[in-house]
C-alpha cells in the first residue's frame, strides 16, 4: 500500500532557541512542508510513501530532497527546476509570547509550477492513497488545477483522497479558500479539519476562536463535523485534534474522529511544548498509518493523537519517531519511564 | 520627547543553557545594564532615547556602544576612558536551583568616573525625561554625588525624573541606601519600587520578604506606596510589580499603580519564566513608553506590566521586542496562537 | 573520614538538547557511572573520596580519569588497561517522550577485569566507609567477586558497607539479581533502595510499578524497609527516594529513611526536571555525606533529597554543586531567589 | 565630511567552517553588500558615512538595518517596504575547491523599488562623497535610473561620485553592463576596476582572465587605467586591486593607483585568506578614507591595499578594523607580533 | 550499471577543531567507511550505487543507514542486528602534529557477521561491479570468507571485480594480509594500491615508507605496479596516488595509472589539507565513475585525482561533490575563482 | 622528584575562530598562566609537579583549581580569597592581523596578594625544582618580594631555580624589569630568555626586534647567552627559542642551548600556527622534564623545541601532550602519518 503525498517543502530558519532573530546570528536549518512532514512520517512508520513537489536544480533543492531521502521517501517523480526554494523564519515562543513566523516563500520553485509538468498516470501509476492539504491549492491557481486534477484521476481510479483542510490566513482569504476547498471536498473521502479550518475553508461554524478552549467546545466541533458528512456524502470520516493551549508550553490535547457516523473520542493528554509546529501534520500521518493498518476507529484516533502529542517533543518539522514510540505514549505514563 | 537613563553597562558572562560554571568551556556574551535595558527598550518602543555612562576605550566597551547603537540608543555623550568594563557571571537557575551571580564590577571605567566629567547642561539640552536607577548612586560617591547634580537640574529645567530604587543588596547596606535614596526622592516624579525596594532604599514595610507570596501581600504594598507619595509629596505616582514565585520557571506576576491617589491594578499573568533578570528595567521602559504616550493609567500600568512579563520570555538583559509585542500580550491568550 | 566508591565509568553521548539520535551531526560528551558520581559529589562537598575501577589505557581513559581528578577524588588506585571505555547514548525525553538510553558497554575495561586485579588491603588501606551499588555486581561474574571479597574485607576490618540497590532490567534478570543482592546485603549496613529495586533484587514487594504515584504508596514503601531490615539485621539504615512522576518535566519528590526503627520522612518537592539522570547517586552522596557529618537523622534525609532534587536541575551525570547550594535548596523558596 | 554609498543588503547564510550547504544543519548569518559594506568601514574609520537602500518592513529587514546602526552608520534615509530581504547562501571554498555562491535575491525589496521613492535633494543635503557599485545598476532598470539621477545632482552640485566597477556576470552581460556604465562613468571622478571588470563593464581589455597572474600582468593594467582616463577625462584617479591567487588560502595582492597621470604601487602582500569576500569593498572604503583626509596618493593606495588584505582576515561582509589596524599591517611585519 | 561495494560502517565522533578528546565535551559524529564512502560518492556522481553491510538494529544502526539513504545509495540488502556500531574516535592533526585516531570497533554487527548471513545470488541479481577494500576481509575470518564467496560469484558472472588494498596495520600483519589478499588478487581486475599498501599486502616493494617523499619514488611505483600485473594476469589496471606530505596540512598529490601496460600520470596538485582522511576512497571511486562512463585511461585517472584532492577541503568520510565540482578541479586554476 | 611553579593563572576569553571581539556573542573559557601552564604540561609528562598562586573564593576560582586538578597539578597550597580572578581576552589573528590581547587583570586575588602569605618552609618542605617566569615578579611590589623570598629560601636548601624572562611590555618597563630581574637572576640556575627578553630584562643585547628573522641573528643570540653567564656565574644553563615569524599562521623555529659553555641546536621547525600562545611555557616545561630525566644536553633541547612546536597546534593555554606526541614530532615526517 503506497501514499502519494502532495505538496511544497521548504527551507526553515530558526535562531536557536527561543531567541529572536534580531539576537541572531545562527539559524538552525530544516527541510520540511504539511505532505512532506506526513510522507516522512509514514516512512519511518514502515510505510511505502512518496513524495510529489518541485524542488530548485540547486544545492537547496538538492538538500531538500536529501532529507527525503533521508528518510526513505520515495522521491522518484519529484520535479526539478524553476527558481528557488522557498524559506520561512521561525522564532520559537516561550510562555505569553507567541511563535512568529516570518515567510519568504513568493516565487518558489513548486509556486510557480504549471499543473502540466505534473504526469498523473505516471506518478499514480503505482499509488493506493492520495494526500493533500489545503495549502497546496492556496499557493497558486495553477497548483489548484493540479489537485483537481489528481483528484479526478484518484476519483476514476478508486484511489482514496485523504485533506487536511489546513487554512492558512497568510496565504488565501476565506472566501477563496471555500470556492476552492468546497470543490475539492466532493473528492475527499477522509477530511482532517483543526480550530478554524471549519469556518475558514468549509464555512462551517464549530469553532469560536478562542484557542484556550478548543476541547471545551467538543460539542460544537461535533455538530461541524457531522455537517462536514451531510454536505459531502463521499467524505467517509471527519477527524479532528481538540485543543485547550493556555501558554507556548502548556495544553491539552485531545482527537476526535467521526466515521460512519459514530464519535471516537481518545484521552486528554496534558503535554509540556517543546516545539508546537508540524503536530497536525503528524496527526495525518498517524491517521493514515491506521487506515493503511486497518486499526479499529479507536484505536486509529488514539494513535493518531499520540502521534500527534510525540511531535510536540520534537525538534524541526518532522515527526521522527516510530511506531514503538507512539505505543509508548499511547500507555498510561508514557512520559515517565527511564529504561535502563 | 526625549529620555536620558545614566547608569552602568556591563558584560554578562552565561554559560550555555543552565550550566554551571564549572562545567563551561563556552560562555554567551551579553551587554547590559538597568539604565541601557531601558534605553534600548525606549527606543525599540519607537521613542527617542539617551544613555549616559562611561565605557572604557577598548574593544570591550567599543562593543558596549555598539549594542546601544544597534538597538538605535542615542550615545553621543557617551564618555570614553577608564580602565575596565564590569563583567558579571550568569549561572542560570532551573527548578529548585537558584539563578546565581558573580559580580566582577570593582574598578570598572564607569564606577571610577568623577562627577566633574558629565557635564550635565550639554547633556541634557534636549532632553524631557530623565530616568535612573538606585544602582547607580550605589557604585560610588562620585556617582550619587552626580545623580544629586543631575537632578537638581532637572528640577530646576523641570524634567521629571523617574526612579526605579533597584536595591541591590550586594552594593550597599540599607541604612546607606536609605540615607541616599531619601534624599533624591525628593527629585523624584514617578518613583518604582519592587518588593524589598520599599523597606531597603525608603524604610518603609511593604513586604515580608517571601518572594513566593508578593501578590498575596498587595494591601501591604499598597499602603507601603500611600506612604511614599506621602513622605514624597513630589512623587505622583508610584508603580510596583508584584510576584508570587514558586520556582525559577514557575509564577505570577501582577502590575500595580498608585497614581493620583488612585490604584490601579493589572491581571495576574501566569508564566513559564525562560530568563529571570531585567523584567524590571523592561516594566520600567513600559511604563515610560506609556507617559511619554500619555496613555490613560490603567492602560499604562497593563503595558507595564505585559512588556515585564513578555521579557521574561527574552535572553539577555534587552527586552527585544516591539509595541506590536506587548499588545498582544496584553490581549488574552496571546501566548497561545501561532500567526501563520 | 575517607569513602571508596567501586564501579564502572562510561562516556555518556547526547545530543544537543532534546534532539533525536537521527538527527544529530553532533553529541555532548560527558563521563559519569553511579558509583563514580557519589565519589564525584562527595568530594565536591568537602570530602575525602576515592574512586576504584579499570579505565582503558588510551585517550578516553584518560580523559574519564582527568574528570575525576578535576573534581578532586582520589584515583592513586584506579586501574589502567583492557579494551574499551563503556559508551552510552542518551536521547533526553521531553513531556510524553520518555529518555532513552542505548547502551554500549559490553567489552569495557572495567567489564572484562578479574577479581585478582583488585588487590583489597592496599585499596582499603586508608578508607573508612566503602560504597557500591547493584550496578557493578551486575556487570560480570568477576566483578560479583570482586564485590564479595571487597565486602568480605570491610566486614573484617569494621568498614560500613553502603549499597544503593539500583536495579538494571537491561543488565541482569531479578532471579539473578536476587541471587547476588540477598548475599552481599548481609554486608550491608545501610542500604538504598527505590521503586522497582525491593522487588527486583531483594524479592520484597514494596511499590506497584506505577512511577506516577510512587509518593502514594508510602506505606507499602515502609512496610518494604522494615522487611530489608528484619531480613538483614546487620542493615541499620533503609532509605529510599520516592516520586510522582507525571511527565518528563514533572513530579513530586520526597526522601524517606528507616533508621533504628525509626521513620523519617522530608517535604515533597515540587521539581520541573531539567534532566532526570543520577538523581539517585545524588541523594546516595547526599546520604553518605550526612553520615560523614553526623547529621541527625532527620536532616540527613533532608540533606539527602535536597542534594537529589537539586541534581535534576544539572546536565551531566555528575551534581556539581557544594553544600552551601543543598542548604539553600532545603530552605522553603530555595528556587525563587536572585541574590544579587 | 560625509560619504553616501548606495546598493543593496544582503542576508548571508554560510554552513559553518568549510562545510558543504548538503552536511549543514546550520547556517552564520550576516547582513552586508558592496556599498553597505563601505559605508561600515568608513564609519569603523572614523567618517560620517549614510547608507541608502529599501529593506522590507519584516524582522529581517530590522536586523539588517540595526547590523548597520552597530556600527554607526546613518541609516536615517533607508526606506522600508517590499516584499523580502535578498539572500545568499555562501559555501567557502578549501584549497583547490572554489568558494561557491547560490543566489536568491529576486524580488527583494530593494531589487523592486522604484526610482521616484528615492528623493536625491533631500537624501544629498548633507552629503559630500557618492559611492556606488556597478552591482546597483545591473539590479534593475529602475535601480539603474536611480543612479543615473543620483550621479546627475552630484554632477550639478559638485558632489564627487566615486565607483567601484565591480562587475558581475551572474547579474548582467558584457554588453548591457557596458551600455549602462560606459555612461555612468561620465559622472565619475574616482574609478575602482578590478581584474574582470575593464573588461566587462568597460570594454577595456587590461587582464587575461588567469587569476593566477594578475601581478604578472600589471603592465596590461597600467595601459587599461590609462585608456579609462583617456576615455572618461572627468575620471581623475583610477585605483585597482592586482591579484596572484594560487588557491582559496594562498595568494598575494598588491594596490595600483593612476592619478593625476601618475603610477603609485604598493608592496606585494602574501596572504593566508580566511575569507575572500569583500576585500574589494575594504579596498574602495581604505581609498576613500585616504581621499576624505586627503593622504598623499602613495599613503593612499597603500593604506588601500592594507586594508583590503586585512579583510581577508575577518569573517563575515565587514571590515570590522579601525585605522590602528590597518596602519599596524602597513608596516613591515604586521603579522608576526602579539602586543602583550 | 549498477555497483555494489561491501565493508564496515563506522561512527567516527571528532572534537571540534583540532581539538583533543581531553579538552573536548562534544563530539561531531560522522557515518562512514571505506566502501560506504566510495558508494556515496558513487550516487552523488550519479551512478547507481548499492552497499552491502550489516548495521545493528538500533537508533545507531538506523542513522548510519538514513546517512546512505540521503545521499541516495541503495541498502536493500544491509542486513540489521548484532550488538553495536563500531566507533572511531578521531584527533584532527595540525602542522606537525599527526591525525590521531583512537579505534573502538571490536564486537560490532558487521564483525560478527557470519558468511552465511550473506546471499549472493540475490544480492548480485543486478550489480554490474562489485568494489570492496582490503579492510574488510582484515576484520574477521567469516568476513574473509563473506568477500571470498563473493568473488567466486563475480568470477562466474563475469562480473569485474575491484579492490583497493588499503593495508591497515592496527588490523592486521603483513603476513597474514599476504596469505588473504594474494588469494583474493586472483579475481581483481583493477587493483588499487597506494604507499605501504604494495609490500604490506602483496609483499611487492614499491615505496620506502618515507610519506614526505612518495612522488619522488614514481619509478619505484611503477616497477612495482608491473609487477602485480604481472603476477596477476586478470589484474589488468593498477592505480596509486603519490604523495608528498609534508605536514599535516601541507602536501603535493598525484595519481599513476597502469593500465594495459601503458601508465598515465597526472599533473601534481598542491593541496592545503582540510581533512585528511577519505582521499583513497574518493580516489577509488572517481576511478570506478570513469570507468562506468568509459572514460579514456588519462582522463580516468586525472578525474580520479581530482576527485581525491577535492575530499581533502570535505568534512567527514563522504565526498560530497557533483561532477561539475570535479571538473572545476581538472581546470587550471581550480581553486581560485569565486563565481558570482 | 618534585618541581614548585609559582605565577598567577587567568580566565582567557576567547571569540570562536578568528572572529573579533566587536561581531562575538560567544566566548570560549580557558584557565592558564604562564607558570600553571608548566606544571600542567610536566604533570601530563608524568611528573610530580606543583602550583602556587592565589585564588578567589569564588566558581571562577574553583574553575581555575579544578583545571589544575584535572590535569594532575599538586594545588594543596594554592592560597584562595582575595577579589576576582584576572581576565584576558584573546583575539587570534589570522594571516596579516596580528594577535590582540585586551588585559583585564588588575585588583586579581593573585595582584593583591601579600608576600607574608607564602609560608615558605612548608610550601618547599618537598620540591626538587622551583619555576618561576619573570611575569611574577612583574605583578606587584609583593610579589617581587616573595619571589625573592622564595629564591632565598631555595638558594639555602640547594633547590635549583628555574627562571623563564617572560618579558611583558604591558606590565612593566625595561628599566623596573632589570633593575628587579638582575637580583633575581642571581638565584637563577637555568635561565631562559627569548626575542626581547635579553635586552628589557637584562640590558643585554641579543636581538633587533625583527620577529621575521630570528633565527637569522643566531650569532647575537649566542652571544647574549654567554654574556648572561658571565654576568651570573651561578646560572649554568641559557635556553632560548629562535624564530622565523613571517605572519601569524607562518614560522619557522628552533631551540638553542648554552650548557657548560656548549651551544647545543636544533633542527629548524616549519610550523603552521593553530595558537601561538603558551609555545614559551611548552618550550619551560619540555626543557625542566629534560632536567628531571637527565636527558643529555642536544635531546634536551630537542625535546625542548619539539614540545613548543607542538603547542602551536593545541588550542587553549596548555601543552595538552603526552611524552610519545613529543617525541613523534623529534622524528622526522612526525605530522605527515595518520597511524590506522
Amino acid at each position: 500500500m503506497k501514499v502519494l503525498t502532495f505538496g511544497e517543502m521548504m527551507l526553515r530558519l530558526k535562531p536557536l532557541g527561543n531567541n529572536r532573530i534580531i539576537q541572531s546570528d545562527v539559524f538552525e536549518a530544516a527541510y520540511g512542508g504539511a505532505e512532506a512532514n506526513v510522507a516522512v512520517s509514514l516512512s519511518l512508520l514502515g510505510n511505502d510513501a512518496a513524495y510529489l513537489t518541485k524542488l530548485p536544480a540547486n544545492l537547496l533543492g538538492e538538500t531538500a530532497l536529501s532529507t527525503l531521502r533521508k528518510y526513505g521517501v520515495d522521491t522518484a517523480n519529484v520535479l526539478r527546476g524553476g527558481n528557488r526554494l522557498g524559506i520561512y523564519f521561525f522564532e520559537k515562543g516561550a510562555s505569553v509570547r507567541s511563535t512568529n513566523v516570518v515567510y519568504d516563500r513568493a516565487g518558489s520553485a513548486f509556486a510557480e509550477a504549471r499543473q502540466t509538468e505534473f504526469d498523473w498516470p505516471t506518478i499514480f501509476s503505482d499509488v493506493d492513497y492520495f494526500y493533500f492539504s489545503g495549502i497546496t491549492p492556496a499557493i497558486s491557481a495553477e497548483l489548484e488545477q493540479a489537485v483537481t486534477a489528481a483528484c479526478q484521476y484518484c476519483q476514476q481510479h478508486d484511489i482514496p483522497v485523504v485533506c487536511d483542510m489546513n487554512y492558512r490566513g497568510k496565504m488565501w482569504s476565506p472566501e477563496r479558500a471555500q470556492a476552492v476547498m468546497s470543490t475539492l471536498m466532493n473528492y475527499v473521502t477522509l477530511c482532517i479539519a483543526n480550530d478554524e479550518d471549519f469556518e475558514a475553508t468549509l464555512g462551517i461554524k464549530a469553532f469560536d476562536g478562542d484557542m484556550s478552549r478548543g476541547i471545551d467546545q467538543i460539542d460544537a466541533f461535533k455538530e461541524g463535523m457531522l455537517e462536514v458528512t451531510r454536505r459531502y456524502p463521499g467524505c467517509k470520516m471527519v477527524a479532528s485534534v481538540l485543543r485547550n493551549i493556555r501558554s507556548v508550553e502548556d495544553s491539552q490535547w485531545m482527537g476526535l474522529l467521526l466515521s460512519d457516523g459514530q464519535f471516537h473520542e481518545t484521552n486528554r493528554y496534558n503535554v509540556h511544548v517543546m516545539e508546537g509546529v508540524a503536530a497536525g501534520d503528524a496527526f495525518g500521518a498517524g491517521l493514515m498509518h491506521s487506515l493503511l493498518h486497518q486499526f479499529d476507529h479507536q484505536e486509529a484516533i488514539n494513535f493518531a493523537i499520540a502521534a500527534s502529542v510525540l511531535k510536540l517533543t520534537i525538534s524541526g518539522d518532522l515527526n521522527l519517531v516510530q511506531e514503538s514510540d507512539i505505543r509508548a505514549v499511547m500507555k498510561k505514563g508514557g512520559g515517565a519511564s527511564l529504561s535502563r
